[in-house]
């Protein structure tokens, strides 16, 4: 039944404390704002050498943040990328040093808009500027230059972070040796975006967000706006065969007809899904980075030809998609991979048989984990690493 | 922007006069329950021969209505068949009685959560009895039988209208020569059942649902809430070509980065299609339909062997898929048609090539309109008609 209490988060996100890296000078963003200062929230696993030159920055997607391979401080559960990252992992934390940062606009300790708004005592909510992919990119560049790097070994991510990736490549390609684009494409399609329009419509339409306000009562949130953004995103990381094989039309109890409980038990998934959700993630960081992925179009920056972002790129690229993926279909990394070639980039692509749709990045597929492995060890080799 | 007005519905659904017939003994219900009385509200184009053996009976979709070939009295658009039904059309009201019907828990005439609850002096709201596809074609049988029709010469409809035909078919063979179900599934898949959760859960959010009592205050509907499900069912009536070569990425005015406004395009036709859909729609009757369609199984209501739902049928079926549907994809058309011929039926099946989509049903497909025309012709001239 829906008529639950307001869930409310618990520990408060704010509360936790998170390892930082402050910027008093902030960031000059695409829309022309200047952000400061700006902080950024990251981890760190694996040691840098003495040569510096190991650095693997891992870029996390909508909803990930930085606790990629540990215990999460909110959820306590397992780090989002444990399957990849790791000793002996495709990301080998015995061989790299691997950094991962929550984004900016994030909710995990990175500034965005629930952090205070300089000068007016409250936070920036709504008033927080839109920021866009490369914006992202550019906070975290701040970061990997705070850590003393020149050039990262790898820039690795799926789905949103495999938009970053292909910033990085494009803006900053000098400090790029080699790039993984996973599960992700080159822009967010119209699809893509009328489902991001559907949960920031969610989150809008629930009145305990109030205009964006929602951080003027103490522990109010749109829970239930946001709780179904989450259900419908959900839907859309999930093959239509991976949500047959866990529930098919499997009932939760008895089979007696009524349209106020549950009867399905992917509903009571689905609805645990956003419940929990709730807790860890903040609405208006939600409205804030869906649009900058939807905002996202590397050919459109550069002047509508996508050849263009990486003409003389001398990054080695590996490109993967899912087959079952109809988020980011095959066909989007199938253009980006036409464009790296037309720009005569050195690049590896491999579309991976499963049938567990988009999420496929974060799970256990072996073909996948060997395929990106073996591609870091390679470029870790060319560059002496 | 979203802090819009609420949007109240003008004119009151329930203010429209329509054509209906009434059974004051009712129906028994597959819940158990008897739902009494029973109004069916109806429309019918062409004439009914001598014979009585030229009706074809329309069954409409989850949103759809009885009004499939002429001016709807709320909207004041045509008919959401008029592609299909219509002098000369491939449903020839020259040759064909053609009738269509409110399905039962609609609300646009037929008995459903808006109608008087006896006794009680107040709407049914959601003590509405849970239906199934099955309930609304006992209702349309009964429609059927106070037209003094003994059997159709065709039942026809596309996505739930769909699944009342193979109801009709499976149900009450003897008064059905020839069916053509269209663009459906002989079961709800669990990403159907996802999003029409997704549905639910907006209306169920909306304060303005009052636990589906909103009817206690004249003019109050969950528009918020009900609004959000018709986005969200909306993009699944889309293949993502169709919203790519309508509005793929382009912007609805300035490029200017904003997160309050609607940027793109296709965030604009959303909302619209949210906002005008409130206006002829009632928040209770979503749920209970959609409810219907989650439940609907006929392979289960026949020990789990869907052959069995059409053993010893002498119906003609016509079995249509479009490419691009992915809510019901061409792959559950085929199980369906597997199950025909296994119970040695007169099938003929037809995959269109379109890209639009599950909509593709509804719009200007020439091919589709040959193939069930051609059908419907045969069938006329087999029965003698």
């Amino acid at each position: 039944m829906n008529q639950a209490k307001p869930i409310l988060p618990e520990p408060h996100l704010s509360e936790t404390e998170h390892q930082r890296a402050h910027f008093p000078d902030g960031l000059a963003l695409d829309c022309g704002a200047v952000l400061a200062p700006v902080d950024v929230a990251y981890r760190t696993y694996g040691r840098l050498n003495a040569g510096r030159s190991n650095a693997v920055l891992v870029c996390h997607a909508l909803t990930g943040d930085q606790y990629l391979a540990e215990r999460h401080p909110l959820t306590g559960r397992g780090g989002w990328w444990e399957a990849v990252v790791g000793p002996g992992r495709p990301i080998d934390t015995d061989r790299f040093f691997v950094i991962c940062s929550n984004v900016l606009g994030g909710c995990m300790g990175t500034t965005g808009p629930r952090s205070d708004m300089p000068g007016e005592g409250r936070p920036w909510g709504t008033d927080f500027p839109s920021i866009t992919i490369r914006d992202m990119v550019r906070a975290q560049k701040l970061l990997v230059e705070h850590l003393g790097i020149d050039r990262l070994l790898a820039v690795v991510g799926g789905s949103m972070g495999g938009m970053q990736v292909l910033e990085w490549a494009a803006t900053f390609p000098g400090m790029v040796f080699a790039a993984a684009p996973i599960a992700t494409a080159p822009h967010h399609s119209a699809q893509n975006i009328a489902f991001d329009e559907v949960g920031r419509a969610a989150i809008h339409s629930d009145p305990d967000w109030r205009g964006g306000r929602y951080w003027e009562e103490p522990g109010l949130v749109p829970a239930k706006g946001l709780s179904v953004a989450r259900m419908v995103a959900h839907i859309t990381y999930l093959s239509e065969q991976a949500l047959t094989r866990k529930f098919g039309r499997r009932l939760r109890g008895a089979s007696a007809l009524t349209f106020l409980e549950d009867v399905f038990e992917v509903e009571s998934y689905l609805r645990h899904q956003g419940s929990t959700f709730v807790r860890r993630f903040d609405a208006n960081s939600y409205l804030t980075i869906t649009r900058a992925m939807d905002y996202f179009d590397l050919a459109a920056e550069h002047g509508g030809d996508l050849a263009a972002a990486f003409r003389n790129t001398r990054t080695r690229f590996f490109v993967a998609s899912f087959s079952s993926d109809w988020l980011f279909p095959t066909e989007e990394s199938r253009t980006l991979v036409r464009a790296l070639n037309q720009a005569a980039a050195n690049v590896s692509f491999v579309e991976i048989t499963s049938d567990k749709g988009h999420d496929a990045f974060l799970l256990d597929e072996p073909e996948f984990h060997a395929a990106l492995g073996g591609f870091l060890r390679g470029a870790a080799e060319k560059l002496g690493v």
